[in-house]
Protein backbone atom coordinates (compact mmCIF):
# COMPACT_ATOMS: atom_id res chain seq x y z
CA UNK A 1 0.00 0.00 0.00
CA UNK A 2 1.54 2.91 -1.31
CA UNK A 3 0.91 6.87 0.57
CA UNK A 4 0.33 9.23 -2.45
CA UNK A 5 1.57 12.80 -2.59
CA UNK A 6 -1.83 14.28 -1.42
CA UNK A 7 -1.96 12.12 1.45
CA UNK A 8 1.87 13.38 2.24
CA UNK A 9 0.50 16.71 1.60
CA UNK A 10 -2.19 16.49 4.01
CA UNK A 11 -0.02 14.91 6.79
CA UNK A 12 2.22 17.77 6.67
CA UNK A 13 -0.88 20.42 6.55
CA UNK A 14 -2.15 18.53 9.78
CA UNK A 15 1.08 18.77 11.43
CA UNK A 16 1.50 22.31 10.63
CA UNK A 17 -1.37 23.43 12.01
CA UNK A 18 -0.89 20.94 15.05
CA UNK A 19 2.28 22.46 15.60
CA UNK A 20 1.09 26.42 15.39
CA UNK A 21 -1.64 25.70 17.72
CA UNK A 22 0.92 24.19 20.22
CA UNK A 23 3.22 27.08 19.53
CA UNK A 24 6.33 24.29 18.47
CA UNK A 25 8.19 25.26 15.43
CA UNK A 26 8.82 21.85 14.00
CA UNK A 27 10.20 19.82 11.24
CA UNK A 28 8.14 17.05 10.02
CA UNK A 29 9.48 13.69 8.04
CA UNK A 30 7.54 11.28 6.62
CA UNK A 31 8.63 7.96 5.75
CA UNK A 32 7.38 5.00 3.33
CA UNK A 33 7.05 1.37 4.15
CA UNK A 34 10.82 1.05 2.95
CA UNK A 35 12.39 3.58 5.65
CA UNK A 36 12.78 6.08 2.43
CA UNK A 37 11.81 9.89 2.80
CA UNK A 38 8.46 10.69 0.75
CA UNK A 39 7.87 14.46 2.58
CA UNK A 40 9.37 16.95 4.44
CA UNK A 41 8.44 20.57 5.82
CA UNK A 42 10.29 22.75 8.57
CA UNK A 43 8.77 25.62 9.80
CA UNK A 44 11.39 28.98 9.78
CA UNK A 45 11.48 29.14 13.18
CA UNK A 46 12.61 25.10 13.80
CA UNK A 47 15.45 24.26 15.29
CA UNK A 48 18.50 23.40 12.55
CA UNK A 49 18.86 20.13 14.52
CA UNK A 50 15.19 19.19 14.10
CA UNK A 51 16.09 17.91 10.25
CA UNK A 52 18.15 15.86 11.22
CA UNK A 53 16.05 14.27 14.39
CA UNK A 54 13.01 14.08 12.41
CA UNK A 55 14.13 11.77 9.69
CA UNK A 56 15.57 9.69 12.26
CA UNK A 57 12.63 9.31 14.50
CA UNK A 58 10.66 8.54 11.53
CA UNK A 59 13.46 6.12 10.41
CA UNK A 60 13.72 4.79 13.78
CA UNK A 61 9.53 4.30 14.10
CA UNK A 62 9.69 2.33 11.31
CA UNK A 63 12.71 0.22 11.92
CA UNK A 64 11.13 -0.88 14.90
CA UNK A 65 7.32 -0.62 13.78
CA UNK A 66 7.23 1.18 17.29
CA UNK A 67 6.76 4.43 18.77
CA UNK A 68 10.40 6.31 19.57
CA UNK A 69 9.25 7.12 23.06
CA UNK A 70 8.74 3.71 23.57
CA UNK A 71 11.93 2.15 22.61
CA UNK A 72 13.34 4.41 25.68
CA UNK A 73 12.95 2.31 28.60
CA UNK A 74 14.66 -0.81 26.56
CA UNK A 75 18.11 0.79 25.81
CA UNK A 76 18.41 2.49 29.16
CA UNK A 77 21.51 1.17 31.22
CA UNK A 78 20.47 -2.22 32.65
CA UNK A 79 17.24 -1.90 30.02
CA UNK A 80 17.51 -5.41 27.80
CA UNK A 81 18.44 -3.29 24.40
CA UNK A 82 21.09 -1.44 26.35
CA UNK A 83 22.98 0.82 23.50
CA UNK A 84 20.85 -0.42 20.79
CA UNK A 85 20.05 3.37 19.02
CA UNK A 86 23.75 3.07 18.12
CA UNK A 87 23.67 -0.21 16.30
CA UNK A 88 23.18 1.41 12.74
CA UNK A 89 25.87 1.80 10.61
CA UNK A 90 24.90 4.84 8.79
CA UNK A 91 21.51 6.35 10.35
CA UNK A 92 21.59 6.37 14.56
CA UNK A 93 18.41 5.35 16.27
CA UNK A 94 16.17 7.86 18.31
CA UNK A 95 14.77 6.43 21.41
CA UNK A 96 12.61 9.61 22.82
CA UNK A 97 9.02 10.66 21.71
CA UNK A 98 8.12 12.20 18.40
CA UNK A 99 8.70 9.43 16.01
CA UNK A 100 5.19 6.74 15.37
CA UNK A 101 4.63 3.70 13.00
CA UNK A 102 1.88 4.72 10.32
CA UNK A 103 -0.63 2.14 10.33
CA UNK A 104 -3.57 1.39 8.58
CA UNK A 105 -5.43 -2.02 7.98
CA UNK A 106 -3.44 -3.79 10.36
CA UNK A 107 0.09 -3.02 8.55
CA UNK A 108 2.81 -0.47 9.47
CA UNK A 109 2.74 1.64 5.74
CA UNK A 110 5.12 4.29 7.42
CA UNK A 111 6.39 6.81 9.53
CA UNK A 112 6.43 10.18 11.08
CA UNK A 113 8.87 12.00 12.87
CA UNK A 114 8.58 15.36 14.44
CA UNK A 115 11.16 17.51 16.47
CA UNK A 116 11.44 20.90 17.13
CA UNK A 117 9.66 21.08 20.45
CA UNK A 118 9.08 19.25 23.68
CA UNK A 119 8.73 15.22 23.20
CA UNK A 120 5.15 15.21 24.62
CA UNK A 121 4.58 17.89 21.47
CA UNK A 122 6.37 16.59 19.28
CA UNK A 123 4.29 13.01 19.33
CA UNK A 124 1.32 15.12 19.41
CA UNK A 125 1.87 16.84 16.04
CA UNK A 126 3.18 13.34 14.85
CA UNK A 127 0.15 11.35 15.70
CA UNK A 128 -2.05 14.00 13.94
CA UNK A 129 0.18 13.27 10.93
CA UNK A 130 0.20 9.76 11.27
CA UNK A 131 -3.88 10.33 11.39
CA UNK A 132 -4.29 12.16 8.82
CA UNK A 133 -2.16 9.73 6.60
CA UNK A 134 -3.50 6.97 7.62
CA UNK A 135 -7.46 8.13 6.26
CA UNK B 1 15.01 36.79 4.16
CA UNK B 2 13.52 33.72 5.43
CA UNK B 3 11.07 31.41 3.57
CA UNK B 4 8.01 30.67 5.27
CA UNK B 5 6.19 27.28 5.29
CA UNK B 6 3.32 28.27 3.45
CA UNK B 7 6.04 29.28 0.66
CA UNK B 8 7.60 25.82 0.81
CA UNK B 9 4.43 24.00 0.56
CA UNK B 10 3.35 26.40 -2.39
CA UNK B 11 6.53 25.81 -4.17
CA UNK B 12 5.69 21.90 -3.92
CA UNK B 13 2.24 22.15 -5.17
CA UNK B 14 3.46 23.97 -7.60
CA UNK B 15 6.13 21.29 -8.80
CA UNK B 16 3.69 18.76 -8.41
CA UNK B 17 1.57 19.92 -10.71
CA UNK B 18 3.88 21.11 -13.39
CA UNK B 19 5.72 17.54 -13.17
CA UNK B 20 2.13 16.18 -13.91
CA UNK B 21 1.66 18.38 -16.66
CA UNK B 22 5.00 17.00 -18.01
CA UNK B 23 4.08 13.06 -16.78
CA UNK B 24 6.93 13.31 -14.57
CA UNK B 25 7.17 11.90 -11.49
CA UNK B 26 9.53 13.90 -9.27
CA UNK B 27 11.19 14.18 -5.67
CA UNK B 28 11.16 17.96 -5.33
CA UNK B 29 13.97 19.19 -2.75
CA UNK B 30 13.76 23.10 -1.01
CA UNK B 31 16.58 24.49 0.55
CA UNK B 32 16.94 27.55 2.26
CA UNK B 33 20.18 29.87 2.26
CA UNK B 34 22.01 27.97 4.64
CA UNK B 35 21.31 25.11 2.27
CA UNK B 36 19.43 23.31 4.85
CA UNK B 37 16.51 21.09 3.80
CA UNK B 38 12.92 23.14 4.22
CA UNK B 39 10.49 20.77 2.17
CA UNK B 40 10.71 17.73 0.09
CA UNK B 41 7.88 15.56 -1.60
CA UNK B 42 8.18 12.36 -3.39
CA UNK B 43 5.55 11.42 -5.68
CA UNK B 44 4.54 8.05 -5.29
CA UNK B 45 5.97 6.88 -8.99
CA UNK B 46 9.67 8.53 -8.43
CA UNK B 47 12.76 6.79 -8.84
CA UNK B 48 13.99 6.13 -5.16
CA UNK B 49 17.28 7.49 -6.17
CA UNK B 50 15.29 11.14 -6.80
CA UNK B 51 14.99 11.25 -2.85
CA UNK B 52 19.20 11.67 -2.92
CA UNK B 53 19.41 13.29 -6.02
CA UNK B 54 16.83 15.99 -5.51
CA UNK B 55 18.32 16.84 -2.54
CA UNK B 56 21.67 17.01 -3.86
CA UNK B 57 21.05 19.64 -6.64
CA UNK B 58 19.64 22.23 -3.95
CA UNK B 59 22.29 21.47 -1.78
CA UNK B 60 24.82 22.26 -4.95
CA UNK B 61 22.73 25.11 -6.44
CA UNK B 62 23.03 27.47 -3.60
CA UNK B 63 26.38 26.15 -2.63
CA UNK B 64 27.38 27.89 -6.07
CA UNK B 65 24.55 29.94 -6.69
CA UNK B 66 24.64 28.74 -10.13
CA UNK B 67 21.51 26.36 -11.66
CA UNK B 68 23.14 23.05 -11.52
CA UNK B 69 23.55 22.59 -15.49
CA UNK B 70 25.46 25.23 -15.92
CA UNK B 71 28.07 23.47 -13.82
CA UNK B 72 28.62 20.47 -16.06
CA UNK B 73 30.91 22.23 -18.88
CA UNK B 74 33.26 23.29 -16.04
CA UNK B 75 33.99 19.81 -14.41
CA UNK B 76 34.40 17.71 -17.56
CA UNK B 77 37.96 16.17 -18.09
CA UNK B 78 40.38 19.23 -19.05
CA UNK B 79 37.41 21.67 -17.37
CA UNK B 80 38.63 24.64 -14.95
CA UNK B 81 37.00 22.87 -12.26
CA UNK B 82 37.38 19.16 -13.04
CA UNK B 83 36.35 17.03 -10.36
CA UNK B 84 34.76 19.68 -7.66
CA UNK B 85 31.82 17.39 -7.65
CA UNK B 86 34.06 15.84 -4.95
CA UNK B 87 35.31 18.50 -2.91
CA UNK B 88 32.47 18.41 -0.07
CA UNK B 89 33.06 15.81 2.37
CA UNK B 90 29.73 14.61 3.43
CA UNK B 91 27.20 15.82 0.37
CA UNK B 92 28.36 15.21 -2.94
CA UNK B 93 27.53 18.19 -5.33
CA UNK B 94 25.25 16.80 -8.56
CA UNK B 95 26.41 18.59 -12.09
CA UNK B 96 23.45 18.20 -14.49
CA UNK B 97 20.34 20.12 -14.27
CA UNK B 98 17.66 20.06 -12.24
CA UNK B 99 19.22 22.51 -9.99
CA UNK B 100 18.35 26.09 -9.58
CA UNK B 101 18.72 29.12 -6.68
CA UNK B 102 15.50 30.72 -5.58
CA UNK B 103 16.34 34.71 -6.18
CA UNK B 104 14.48 37.16 -4.54
CA UNK B 105 15.05 41.26 -5.25
CA UNK B 106 19.00 40.10 -5.91
CA UNK B 107 19.63 38.00 -3.51
CA UNK B 108 20.03 33.87 -3.78
CA UNK B 109 17.42 33.14 -0.47
CA UNK B 110 17.51 29.15 -1.32
CA UNK B 111 17.64 26.63 -3.57
CA UNK B 112 15.22 24.12 -5.68
CA UNK B 113 16.05 20.59 -6.71
CA UNK B 114 13.88 18.19 -8.62
CA UNK B 115 15.28 14.82 -9.51
CA UNK B 116 12.92 12.06 -11.67
CA UNK B 117 12.96 12.79 -15.07
CA UNK B 118 15.33 14.15 -18.18
CA UNK B 119 17.03 16.74 -16.62
CA UNK B 120 15.34 19.48 -18.98
CA UNK B 121 12.01 18.43 -17.56
CA UNK B 122 13.77 18.24 -13.61
CA UNK B 123 14.98 21.89 -14.71
CA UNK B 124 11.30 23.30 -15.76
CA UNK B 125 9.69 21.55 -12.56
CA UNK B 126 12.61 23.39 -10.57
CA UNK B 127 12.24 27.13 -12.09
CA UNK B 128 8.36 26.57 -11.63
CA UNK B 129 9.07 25.85 -7.53
CA UNK B 130 11.45 28.64 -7.23
CA UNK B 131 8.93 30.96 -8.96
CA UNK B 132 6.30 30.48 -6.68
CA UNK B 133 8.61 30.67 -3.81
CA UNK B 134 10.08 33.92 -5.10
CA UNK B 135 6.83 35.34 -5.44
CA UNK C 1 4.33 -7.53 -3.40
CA UNK C 2 6.75 -9.06 -0.82
CA UNK C 3 9.75 -11.69 -1.38
CA UNK C 4 9.22 -14.32 1.18
CA UNK C 5 12.29 -15.80 2.05
CA UNK C 6 12.08 -19.02 0.41
CA UNK C 7 12.22 -16.98 -2.57
CA UNK C 8 14.96 -15.28 -1.70
CA UNK C 9 16.95 -18.71 -0.46
CA UNK C 10 15.77 -19.98 -4.15
CA UNK C 11 17.39 -16.69 -6.15
CA UNK C 12 20.37 -17.48 -3.89
CA UNK C 13 20.85 -20.98 -5.02
CA UNK C 14 20.06 -20.41 -8.35
CA UNK C 15 23.08 -17.49 -8.81
CA UNK C 16 25.24 -20.17 -7.05
CA UNK C 17 24.32 -22.76 -9.24
CA UNK C 18 25.26 -20.47 -12.37
CA UNK C 19 28.52 -18.77 -10.75
CA UNK C 20 29.58 -22.58 -10.51
CA UNK C 21 29.38 -23.02 -13.99
CA UNK C 22 30.67 -20.02 -15.07
CA UNK C 23 33.42 -20.72 -12.60
CA UNK C 24 32.99 -17.41 -11.45
CA UNK C 25 33.34 -16.72 -7.28
CA UNK C 26 30.76 -14.48 -6.40
CA UNK C 27 29.27 -12.48 -3.78
CA UNK C 28 24.88 -12.21 -4.33
CA UNK C 29 22.98 -9.89 -2.80
CA UNK C 30 19.30 -9.49 -2.80
CA UNK C 31 17.12 -6.29 -1.99
CA UNK C 32 13.11 -5.44 -1.34
CA UNK C 33 11.42 -2.69 -3.29
CA UNK C 34 12.55 -0.37 -0.36
CA UNK C 35 16.25 -0.90 -1.34
CA UNK C 36 16.75 -2.72 1.84
CA UNK C 37 18.51 -6.03 1.98
CA UNK C 38 16.30 -9.51 1.80
CA UNK C 39 19.48 -11.84 1.47
CA UNK C 40 23.17 -12.25 0.65
CA UNK C 41 25.87 -15.25 0.07
CA UNK C 42 29.74 -15.30 -0.65
CA UNK C 43 30.97 -18.26 -2.00
CA UNK C 44 34.35 -18.85 -0.36
CA UNK C 45 36.82 -17.63 -3.10
CA UNK C 46 34.68 -14.47 -3.87
CA UNK C 47 36.86 -11.37 -3.47
CA UNK C 48 35.86 -9.54 -0.33
CA UNK C 49 34.97 -6.57 -2.44
CA UNK C 50 32.67 -8.10 -3.91
CA UNK C 51 30.79 -8.05 -0.29
CA UNK C 52 30.23 -4.27 -0.93
CA UNK C 53 30.08 -3.99 -4.56
CA UNK C 54 27.16 -6.79 -4.78
CA UNK C 55 24.66 -4.71 -2.48
CA UNK C 56 25.76 -1.63 -4.27
CA UNK C 57 25.11 -3.11 -7.57
CA UNK C 58 21.41 -4.34 -5.79
CA UNK C 59 20.73 -0.87 -4.45
CA UNK C 60 21.55 1.19 -7.37
CA UNK C 61 19.07 -1.07 -10.16
CA UNK C 62 16.37 -0.46 -7.63
CA UNK C 63 17.25 2.96 -7.39
CA UNK C 64 17.04 3.83 -10.93
CA UNK C 65 15.02 0.64 -11.77
CA UNK C 66 17.76 0.14 -14.51
CA UNK C 67 20.11 -2.68 -15.09
CA UNK C 68 23.59 -0.81 -13.67
CA UNK C 69 25.29 -1.79 -16.95
CA UNK C 70 22.95 0.65 -18.68
CA UNK C 71 23.75 3.47 -16.53
CA UNK C 72 27.67 3.39 -17.49
CA UNK C 73 27.25 5.66 -20.80
CA UNK C 74 24.60 8.40 -19.27
CA UNK C 75 27.83 9.21 -16.04
CA UNK C 76 30.51 9.54 -18.58
CA UNK C 77 31.97 12.46 -19.24
CA UNK C 78 30.25 14.59 -22.03
CA UNK C 79 27.31 12.24 -20.77
CA UNK C 80 23.89 13.69 -19.62
CA UNK C 81 24.11 12.24 -15.90
CA UNK C 82 28.22 12.80 -15.44
CA UNK C 83 29.06 11.97 -12.10
CA UNK C 84 25.97 10.98 -10.77
CA UNK C 85 27.44 7.63 -9.20
CA UNK C 86 28.21 10.22 -6.20
CA UNK C 87 25.16 12.11 -5.73
CA UNK C 88 24.18 9.74 -2.71
CA UNK C 89 25.31 10.65 0.84
CA UNK C 90 25.83 7.14 2.42
CA UNK C 91 25.68 4.26 -0.38
CA UNK C 92 27.61 5.10 -3.79
CA UNK C 93 25.79 3.89 -7.10
CA UNK C 94 27.82 1.17 -9.19
CA UNK C 95 27.41 1.98 -13.05
CA UNK C 96 29.11 -1.41 -14.64
CA UNK C 97 27.20 -4.56 -14.92
CA UNK C 98 25.79 -6.99 -12.00
CA UNK C 99 22.86 -5.07 -10.81
CA UNK C 100 19.63 -6.18 -12.34
CA UNK C 101 15.75 -5.05 -11.05
CA UNK C 102 13.46 -7.88 -9.74
CA UNK C 103 10.25 -7.19 -12.08
CA UNK C 104 7.07 -8.93 -11.62
CA UNK C 105 3.78 -8.27 -13.51
CA UNK C 106 5.30 -4.40 -14.68
CA UNK C 107 6.46 -3.55 -11.43
CA UNK C 108 9.92 -3.68 -9.99
CA UNK C 109 9.71 -5.73 -6.37
CA UNK C 110 13.28 -5.60 -5.87
CA UNK C 111 16.67 -6.15 -7.39
CA UNK C 112 19.91 -8.06 -7.39
CA UNK C 113 23.47 -7.45 -7.33
CA UNK C 114 26.06 -9.71 -7.97
CA UNK C 115 30.34 -9.35 -8.08
CA UNK C 116 33.26 -11.07 -7.67
CA UNK C 117 33.83 -11.96 -11.77
CA UNK C 118 33.83 -9.88 -15.22
CA UNK C 119 30.78 -7.65 -15.44
CA UNK C 120 29.46 -10.02 -17.92
CA UNK C 121 29.06 -13.26 -15.57
CA UNK C 122 27.86 -10.78 -13.04
CA UNK C 123 24.92 -9.63 -15.35
CA UNK C 124 24.60 -13.58 -16.34
CA UNK C 125 24.35 -14.46 -12.39
CA UNK C 126 21.97 -11.95 -11.53
CA UNK C 127 19.68 -12.66 -14.03
CA UNK C 128 19.19 -15.67 -13.45
CA UNK C 129 18.84 -15.00 -9.71
CA UNK C 130 16.14 -12.51 -10.63
CA UNK C 131 14.25 -15.09 -13.06
CA UNK C 132 14.38 -17.31 -9.96
CA UNK C 133 13.02 -14.82 -7.94
CA UNK C 134 10.48 -13.60 -9.90
CA UNK C 135 8.84 -17.22 -11.06
CA UNK D 1 38.84 -23.13 8.26
CA UNK D 2 36.46 -21.92 5.22
CA UNK D 3 33.19 -21.84 5.58
CA UNK D 4 31.44 -23.44 2.04
CA UNK D 5 28.73 -21.95 0.44
CA UNK D 6 27.03 -24.86 1.00
CA UNK D 7 27.21 -24.35 4.87
CA UNK D 8 26.29 -21.04 5.19
CA UNK D 9 23.13 -22.06 3.52
CA UNK D 10 22.80 -24.83 5.82
CA UNK D 11 22.73 -22.39 8.50
CA UNK D 12 20.62 -20.33 6.80
CA UNK D 13 17.98 -22.79 6.47
CA UNK D 14 18.15 -24.03 10.01
CA UNK D 15 18.06 -20.84 11.72
CA UNK D 16 14.89 -19.49 9.36
CA UNK D 17 13.20 -23.50 10.50
CA UNK D 18 14.03 -22.78 14.56
CA UNK D 19 12.33 -18.96 13.67
CA UNK D 20 9.54 -20.51 12.26
CA UNK D 21 9.23 -22.83 15.38
CA UNK D 22 9.61 -19.93 17.86
CA UNK D 23 7.35 -17.67 15.76
CA UNK D 24 10.15 -15.04 15.84
CA UNK D 25 10.28 -13.43 12.29
CA UNK D 26 14.18 -12.55 12.04
CA UNK D 27 17.53 -11.85 9.96
CA UNK D 28 19.97 -13.91 10.23
CA UNK D 29 23.74 -12.70 9.39
CA UNK D 30 26.65 -15.24 8.84
CA UNK D 31 30.51 -13.54 9.57
CA UNK D 32 33.88 -15.07 8.33
CA UNK D 33 36.65 -15.21 11.10
CA UNK D 34 37.70 -12.09 8.85
CA UNK D 35 34.38 -10.55 10.29
CA UNK D 36 33.20 -10.29 6.59
CA UNK D 37 29.91 -11.22 6.16
CA UNK D 38 29.06 -14.80 4.20
CA UNK D 39 25.17 -14.54 4.03
CA UNK D 40 22.01 -13.42 5.63
CA UNK D 41 18.34 -13.70 4.83
CA UNK D 42 15.29 -11.77 6.44
CA UNK D 43 12.31 -13.41 6.59
CA UNK D 44 9.08 -11.25 4.88
CA UNK D 45 7.73 -10.49 8.58
CA UNK D 46 10.99 -9.72 10.65
CA UNK D 47 11.47 -5.53 11.37
CA UNK D 48 13.84 -3.68 8.98
CA UNK D 49 16.11 -2.99 11.83
CA UNK D 50 16.96 -6.34 11.82
CA UNK D 51 19.08 -6.07 8.87
CA UNK D 52 21.40 -3.44 10.67
CA UNK D 53 21.57 -5.60 14.47
CA UNK D 54 21.69 -8.88 13.28
CA UNK D 55 24.66 -8.08 10.94
CA UNK D 56 26.18 -5.82 14.21
CA UNK D 57 25.73 -8.80 16.38
CA UNK D 58 27.46 -11.17 14.12
CA UNK D 59 30.30 -8.46 13.90
CA UNK D 60 30.73 -8.12 17.62
CA UNK D 61 30.69 -11.93 18.37
CA UNK D 62 33.44 -12.74 16.15
CA UNK D 63 35.38 -8.88 17.28
CA UNK D 64 35.51 -10.32 20.80
CA UNK D 65 34.78 -14.12 20.45
CA UNK D 66 32.07 -14.02 22.92
CA UNK D 67 28.52 -14.27 22.89
CA UNK D 68 27.10 -10.86 22.36
CA UNK D 69 24.86 -11.09 25.29
CA UNK D 70 28.26 -12.14 27.88
CA UNK D 71 29.28 -8.33 27.05
CA UNK D 72 25.58 -6.60 28.39
CA UNK D 73 27.40 -6.65 32.39
CA UNK D 74 30.86 -5.29 31.05
CA UNK D 75 29.91 -1.96 29.43
CA UNK D 76 27.90 -0.88 31.56
CA UNK D 77 28.11 2.38 33.65
CA UNK D 78 30.68 1.36 36.34
CA UNK D 79 31.39 -1.74 34.50
CA UNK D 80 34.95 -2.77 33.49
CA UNK D 81 34.38 -1.94 29.74
CA UNK D 82 32.24 1.37 29.97
CA UNK D 83 31.40 2.77 26.40
CA UNK D 84 33.22 0.06 24.42
CA UNK D 85 30.38 -0.52 22.49
CA UNK D 86 31.47 2.84 20.83
CA UNK D 87 34.68 2.18 20.20
CA UNK D 88 34.67 1.13 16.61
CA UNK D 89 34.89 3.33 13.48
CA UNK D 90 32.71 2.35 11.31
CA UNK D 91 30.30 -0.68 12.83
CA UNK D 92 28.76 0.05 16.16
CA UNK D 93 28.82 -3.29 18.55
CA UNK D 94 25.72 -4.34 20.01
CA UNK D 95 26.15 -5.85 23.88
CA UNK D 96 22.62 -7.80 24.11
CA UNK D 97 22.36 -11.34 23.13
CA UNK D 98 21.68 -12.60 19.79
CA UNK D 99 25.45 -12.68 18.32
CA UNK D 100 27.14 -15.85 18.91
CA UNK D 101 30.40 -17.59 17.95
CA UNK D 102 30.72 -20.21 15.68
CA UNK D 103 33.28 -22.92 16.72
CA UNK D 104 35.36 -25.71 15.49
CA UNK D 105 37.93 -27.64 16.92
CA UNK D 106 38.80 -25.13 19.46
CA UNK D 107 38.84 -22.08 17.09
CA UNK D 108 36.73 -19.48 16.30
CA UNK D 109 35.93 -19.41 13.02
CA UNK D 110 32.59 -17.05 12.39
CA UNK D 111 30.13 -15.78 14.14
CA UNK D 112 25.70 -15.79 13.65
CA UNK D 113 23.95 -13.04 14.43
CA UNK D 114 19.46 -13.08 14.71
CA UNK D 115 17.74 -9.87 15.20
CA UNK D 116 14.02 -9.55 15.25
CA UNK D 117 12.75 -11.31 18.17
CA UNK D 118 13.61 -11.59 21.91
CA UNK D 119 17.12 -11.43 22.83
CA UNK D 120 16.42 -14.88 24.37
CA UNK D 121 14.15 -16.50 20.97
CA UNK D 122 16.97 -14.16 19.06
CA UNK D 123 20.11 -16.09 20.48
CA UNK D 124 18.37 -19.55 20.37
CA UNK D 125 17.92 -19.22 16.86
CA UNK D 126 22.10 -18.02 16.56
CA UNK D 127 22.97 -21.38 18.44
CA UNK D 128 21.43 -23.00 15.86
CA UNK D 129 22.83 -22.17 12.89
CA UNK D 130 25.76 -21.97 14.69
CA UNK D 131 25.70 -25.43 15.43
CA UNK D 132 24.79 -26.04 11.86
CA UNK D 133 27.86 -24.67 10.22
CA UNK D 134 30.22 -26.12 12.47
CA UNK D 135 28.70 -29.68 11.58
Amino acid sequence: MTITAAQVQAGLAAALKKAGELKSPSSIAIVDAGRNLLGFLRMEDALLASIEISQAKAYTARSLNMKTADIMPLVQPGGPLFGMEHSHRTQPLVVFGGGVPITKDGAVIGAVGVAGGTTDDDAAIAEVAAAAIAG
